[in-house]
């Protein structure tokens, strides 16, 4: 092995082996709590000491931040991959809405443990999961005005819609396995119909491709 | 003072004592957390001594109880007084968003509270909220089906309609303050435009009488 990868190789274990570590703990602050969860709990967990997780994560907050961040940082990303791409504004909108959603799934753990223990983040890192939830807000906003100066979009008001799209979107990480019959993946296509209906009414592509009506 | 009123009065002051108790234990619970907060600091707070809680409320997790259970009682009843009325669907289902707005608005901290703090309620009270709250999704999908069948809405599917709708509600207890150039009353409407663009699109009374177009 050459030492380009062997250090290759180095990372990845470390990379895998912090992967690990957090998904013990989210599922292990996800069903019993953050706060009755113990770093010996975690270790437990995955068959490891209590030291071996101090290599990677110096208190059981730090993993509590990195859990609280994901979610956010994953739905910037998909919504900037999509708003730096060639679509048009209208079918910006709907990807993104349906990339979100499926991310929110994906997450729906993580989601749930950040609105449970904000209050057990760290000042400066609840301040900026906050900044970037506005960040999502004011992307969502701009997209919305250029929909409507081009003509495609009809907005109520856009700080106010793009609140409520952003509340279809999270709400779904408390409900849809409710509904357990549906797929992730149909489930972001029926969130997405929905607000198309909401912001596009009968111009959207998806309202007219695959919406319902009465 | 003759017997009956004397008794009323009584019952008028233990509804008083008790409902500054809960304001009290709320607004702690919401600014430290449910766990920092002590029956003692409940009691400072007011200015009565521990006993005098103990009186009304045998453990801090029963004012958690009425606290978490407050939001979503009020919702169901504001949702059943419109449901229980004479108006046309789609005013009923307009005026249902509206009220449940101004409800969530009202109880922002006792919404927070749930969401934060559901792990700490006991199993029975927890799971009589979860079927509070799916009553109020399966009569707003009543709702919708009703709107169907009569022509006057367009739902891209009721299960998950419903949702939506519910996400856009509980969601702006989140942001409303972020908005603070907005008053409940101007938000209650903004979203309600919001939801009857989603499902009555261009024939909603609302989408047509206020709501803007591009």
């Amino acid at each position: 092995m050459v030492p380009s990868q062997r250090s290759t190789l180095k990372r990845e274990v470390v990379a895998l082996k912090r992967k690990r570590i957090v998904e013990a703990a989210r599922r292990l602050f996800y069903e019993k709590g953050y706060e009755p969860t113990k770093l010996d709990d975690i270790a437990e967990r995955l068959g490891v000491t209590k030291q071996f997780i101090y290599s990677y994560y110096k208190t059981k907050n730090e993993l509590l931040s990195e859990i609280a961040e994901q979610c956010i940082c994953d739905c910037l990303d998909a919504q900037a991959r999509v708003l730096s791409g060639k679509l048009p504004i209208i079918e910006k909108l709907a990807k993104i809405v349906e990339d979100v959603t499926q991310v929110i799934i994906a997450n729906q753990a993580n989601t749930i443990i950040y609105l449970r223990e904000e209050m057990n983040l760290e000042w400066q890192i609840a301040q900026k999961i906050r900044e970037q939830r506005n960040e999502f807000d004011h992307r969502m906003m701009k997209l919305l005005r250029d929909g409507v100066r081009a003509g495609v979009l009809r907005v109520v008001d856009e700080r106010v819609t793009a609140r409520c799209i952003g509340g279809m979107l999270v709400w779904c990480a408390l409900w849809y396995r409710d509904l357990g019959v549906l797929s992730p993946a149909a489930i972001a296509t029926l969130i997405t119909q929905n607000v198309m209906q909401m912001v596009a009414g009968g111009t959207g592509r998806i309202a007219k491709t695959n919406g319902r009506r009465a």
